[in-house]
């Protein structure tokens, strides 16, 4: 169950410019307590400020529910739901579970990141919803995770030592790989569910942390990418002989350095 | 611009169990010509058949609105919204902008990809949703792509000789890496930006098709994870002392084969 990657190469490979503007509409969701009609032509959805620890609940108990997508996405966008009512009530929250496993067991986009996007962009649109996107992706992959302790574990004994470890990507294959390697413990074990459930906590608990701030006009982009790809880009991407690369994934996560 | 793999290696490492599972809940849509009153209780959403070519062309001029997430969604969604109406006229759409060159310009899962799997989990739960994913991203991986060719290119004349490329992956850096490769234009360029559109035809076109099969009951999946995966999983997912590895991705877009 080691992890060798002392040989990976350099892809010298080109990329792709963002091809997503953002468009209004309507939108509806899921709630207990309606307190606000909004309307249809509201688009993005008004946020309201939620408790991260509340949140962190919520998505921990979600992911032993539908996955870990749904886990954050759920947790994030439903707790406020639940303080904005109707029309949100009727949102199809369940639809997000098909991200679990990095896309239906794919290996692909975490579902942690993919559903904290999602809730973003119920929230925000354009450079902030791209910024707050940003700031999410950069601290997950950069930050020893899980940090989440449940009060009450759903897989393991409250004595249980969780390993935490540094996904260097926001791809579920290598985060679980990296957790793997470093708790030497199977990723097919109740250690690694016990484990994404609580990353769900943390990842729910950054986003509305960000989206707290970004409500009172305090959000600061400072950490929109990690160094590694920062450095690669500096000269792979656009203008550059080499690139026009499109990532903003840590590189030497795939790609050996040069 | 050229793609140097040939000294990329094995890493061995391990996986995840699919933390998935599939609840239920209300859906809510976007319509024109209401037809049918669901209900909230009524998840996943009920399926209408649609016409593959006419989902095609409206996932093309999607994609110069919203992007590549999109693009495919509202293609595939979209258009059974308006066939059933009511009360999913509703559903915010523009959300599912946010998936976007591998989310927010990441590069990671493929937006045409995530906006599939988004489409199909408002139809299907379960063994089937996964089916369905599973076949639209093995086709996805191994097929020279885009195919489509519209009537009125956006971005470039109609004389315009399109390359195709095979992604080998569904993350979007791959995948436009490889177009990059094929074409020998730059990733930042009218010519990437057209095929993409043209992608997000194909890959919305596909999707319909599977889901027409499906809604009579004669959807057969044939083509659930690329031979590459298929054999390495064979000794490196469970149970196997090298691996316990959870991905369906094609492993030698990162890894060297041993």
């Amino acid at each position: 169950m080691s992890t060798d990657v002392s040989r990976r190469n350099v892809l010298k490979s080109a990329g792709i410019a963002a091809g997503a503007a953002v468009v209004g509409g309507g939108l509806v969701g899921t709630a207990v307590m309606p307190t606000v009609e909004a309307k249809k032509s509201e688009f993005p959805w008004p946020y309201k400020k939620v408790k991260t620890k509340k949140v962190a609940d919520r998505g921990y108990a979600n992911y032993f529910v539908a996955g870990c997508m749904y886990g954050v996405f759920e947790a994030v966008a439903g707790e406020v739901a639940d303080k904005l009512g109707k029309p949100y009530t009727d949102f199809p929250f369940a639809m997000s579970s098909y991200g679990g496993g990095g896309i239906a067991s794919w290996g692909s986009t975490c579902g942690t990141c993919n559903g904290a996007a999602m809730a973003i962009a119920m929230f925000h649109t354009g450079s902030l919803r791209s910024q707050l996107i940003n700031e999410v992706y950069a601290w997950y992959e950069n930050t020893k995770l899980p940090e989440y302790e449940p009060k009450n574990p759903v897989k393991v004994d409250k004595s249980f030592n969780m390993a935490k470890s540094k996904s260097e990507s926001v791809l579920c294959h290598a985060s679980v790989s990296n957790w793997v390697e470093s708790s030497k413990l199977s990723g097919f074990s109740v250690e690694r569910a016990e484990r994404c459930g609580r990353l769900v906590a943390d990842v729910a608990a950054f986003t509305v942390d960000l989206l707290n701030k970004a409500a009172k006009g305090k959000f600061v982009p400072n950490n929109q990418i990690n160094s590694v790809a920062e450095g690669c880009l500096a000269c792979h991407s656009k203008g550059h002989t080499p690139g026009d690369t499109l990532s903003k994934m840590n590189c030497t996560s795939c790609h050996e350095p040069h």
